[in-house]
């Protein structure tokens, strides 16, 4: 049976520790394709370590796709294939991506908007930050940024990058925005308006909108239970994928590991190709260590990192940043430098400073609470409510969005119309699907719940009850 | 003898008044075109009033290309041409477009860079707003605002707009966005990929980046001196021209008033044909009544308006405005109201509470006061330099840089290099001319004073000798 040193561990907790022992041991071939590992009770009992620790590690290993389980069986090793290929210096056109999608409404209760609450913002520190920022910054705030953004908040954002996703970049390598959706103009215009796009099915309609606004060619590729199909993805003769890898917009499907490799190999075999890894909410994984991004294990220079702190902060803050492999970044130096920077220096040194001295660390911690103790009560009143039995949650772990799955004789459209005579603001998973050849899952929603607050939670569930009515 | 009524004029200045009258001769066809207006003094004489209010209020209706002089013979009426066919409703695809230029300096003197100077942005002001708005809008600032932008802000800019440059419209048809070169990017998306973009030649350098970024045809179109050549632009087979009537950048040609009317009857002779007017320093007009808009006269909805904020306020505060016409509006809100708006709320509602509590006029105010002084007082140093009579001043009453033509064997290369040697950051008239064709004026310096203080005045005379260190 394997064995590990549980000595100088660090300050890793025990289950971090064994999950990278195992993912060493995976990666490096120790332990080969569709192994079997031990038992968590037998393995627990050989390390001395609890059950409940063994568990952490496969749930980690199993969310990041290192192992699978057999049910009954037990857990197996994944095949990770290794990246092919390596990419070739290119030089090329231009071209941009978007993320988002909500409805007006004026409705009770809101399960799709994507808005973050008054409550949580953290306005006492931001006001006094700003305060500061004006008192002490006067020549900075009056000098012309470079295209890229200020230095100050480019490092800020290097070092919440290296502490919370482990990525090691150069603060050049990022570039500040007003926003991803703008951002995506810009990668448009880098890498081609002659390319052709694929972004995820179901997925983001606003990611659609924005590249038929940009007259490229854009091809909703299928999502499997691993994440985007790359059969699908080769087939299509796409150059770009725009995928969203740690936490699939809506469904919540976070990539395995062999499909990132498998992603990375793709667009490692073509000049041109390239992987947009959109990780809008990667900060609020609720359960287990957060997924390492692709743009980490990536040696090809395939991969632009793109974030948000409009989802992070709030959605009324318009600040984003991609982060360019290397051969991109000399690209868009010659390409589009002219740009100006199209965030003030009021919010860039707001944000930096905000950002350098902790208080977003803080923030997101909070943040992280409170969202999970809003899921935490809603889950719990849904099981509690009378038609628990009739409702099946999908995908819970991750992100600030879970699907309900619904034992009903009602289409989508009787779901949505009933939500709104009962004020609720919903939609259904079907809705995110692109084009007509995929089959579509019925009585789903996708409930988002970022914008909920505890004292709504006995009302969401109340009203939850109407879906059944005809059954009473 | 023309005679003109003195009663009744309002708060108008007499010669405004008096302006005023001859215009509306001129428009509705009392005055006919060539017809020669009466001898300043004479008209004086007749009228009752002083000479210096015909001869100002000649000054202004020849600014705006209403009438126009001969040497030593006196003043003529111009030729206006009536807009002619009237626009039909289109149905269109997007497009976009931008204006700025500037390059690195470390040099003492800069006269290139259109930056503002730090102790113009009223900071004591602006951050006693900025602390008010968190205080008092928590609610508004989390609120996600429209994609045109807040209601609050647009209504502010609509009433400023209104004030200053007599422009009727509807706060709604205002869009704000991250700086116009984001906003250039939107009206691409707007207008059409497929459509052909006339620019000004000599022009604005970005603007031309900008289009070609975007993959769109971009057509440089030669400037005479009462604006961009008509019939160049006919057989440019251009669908839109953008064009900055006010203030041509870089000459300071102000658009004649009959080539205002060309231009709008250009527009109107084809659906899908339209007008960028880029008013980027129309608030820093030096003197005499600002030249009203193309947008104000335009009955045919084929002028697109645009500002900016960043040059009147300080160019790190990233925020520009388009106005779009009413048929625009529709297509915007049916094809881009997907687009979340660019610019945070925190600096939306600040910038409303500026404009609309006054602080926006006073600034603006104090700052054209600040610039005339600077301009009179560098063109009184040059005109008291030992070299006075081989400098040649050109458009120096409008915005915020003016020309300046060197008698000199020196070409412009060489001027720039010796420039360069006595670190002064400057560019010559021949720069901003785009391909081969058109000839280029030589030896004539594009002088931006905008961030110059009057303390460097007598070291930028100074440095300005260098030019002519050969003839020593």
């Amino acid at each position: 049976m394997l064995t590990y040193s549980f000595t100088n561990i660090g300050s890793d907790p025990l289950y971090i520790h064994l999950y990278k022992c195992i993912k060493n041991d995976i990666i490096s071939g120790v332990l080969t394709t569709d192994m079997k590992l031990p038992s968590k009770r037998s393995f627990a009992k050989n390390l001395g370590i609890s059950t409940i620790t063994v568990e952490n590690a496969y749930a980690q290993l199993q969310s990041e796709g290192y192992i699978y389980s057999l049910p009954k069986k037990g857990f197996y090793v994944s095949a990770i294939e290794p990246v092919s290929a390596q990419a070739l210096p290119v030089s090329a056109p231009e071209q941009e991506t978007p993320l988002s999608q909500d409805r007006k409404t004026g409705a009770a209760v809101d399960l799709v908007s994507n808005r973050t609450s008054i409550d949580s913002f953290p306005f006492s520190v931001w006001a006094k930050i700003i305060r500061e920022t004006i008192s002490e910054k006067r020549q900075e705030l009056m000098t012309a940024p470079p295209s890229g953004g200020i230095m100050a908040l480019r490092r800020a954002i290097c070092e919440h990058l290296k502490a919370y996703r482990n990525m090691d970049i150069a603060p050049e390598q990022i570039i500040i925005g007003a926003g991803t959706e703008y951002l995506y103009g810009l990668l448009i215009q880098l890498l081609g308006f002659d390319k052709s796009y694929a972004i995820e099915n179901p997925g983001y309609r606003k990611l659609l909108q924005v590249y038929q606004s940009h007259h490229v060619t854009c091809c909703p590729i299928p999502v499997d239970h691993e994440g985007i199909d790359v059969l699908s993805l080769n087939q299509s003769g796409a150059d770009v994928a725009h995928i969203t890898p740690s936490h699939h917009f809506p469904t919540g499907i976070i990539t395995s590991i062999s499909r990132r490799y498998e992603l990375l190999g793709w667009a490692a075999r073509e000049n041109g190709r390239y992987i947009i890894e959109d990780d809008y909410d990667s900060e609020f994984r609720l359960t287990g260590k957060p997924i390492p991004p692709l743009q980490s294990i990536d040696h090809s220079e395939k991969v632009i990192y793109i974030n948000t702190f409009s989802k992070s902060l709030s959605s009324t803050v318009r600040l984003g940043y991609m982060v360019l492999p290397p051969q991109l970044l000399e690209r868009y130096r010659q390409k589009l430098h002219f740009c100006s920077c199209t965030v003030s220096n009021f919010e860039q040194y707001t944000l930096a400073h905000f950002l350098s001295e902790g208080h977003f660390e803080k923030h997101i911690n909070r943040m992280r609470t409170h969202y999970k103790t809003v899921r935490d009560e809603l889950l719990l009143a849904i099981k509690k409510s009378p038609f628990a039995s009739r409702i099946h949650i999908l995908e819970e772990d991750a992100g600030l969005h879970f699907l309900m799955e619904i034992d009903t004789s009602l289409s989508d459209h009787e779901l949505i119309e009933r939500a709104q005579k009962n004020s609720i603001h919903l939609a259904c998973l079907s809705e995110y699907y692109f084009g007509e050849e995929q089959s579509r899952p019925d009585h789903t929603i996708v409930v988002n719940y970022s914008g909920l607050t505890r004292e709504q939670i006995p009302e969401v569930a109340k009203r939850l009850q109407c879906f059944f009515a005809d059954s009473i």
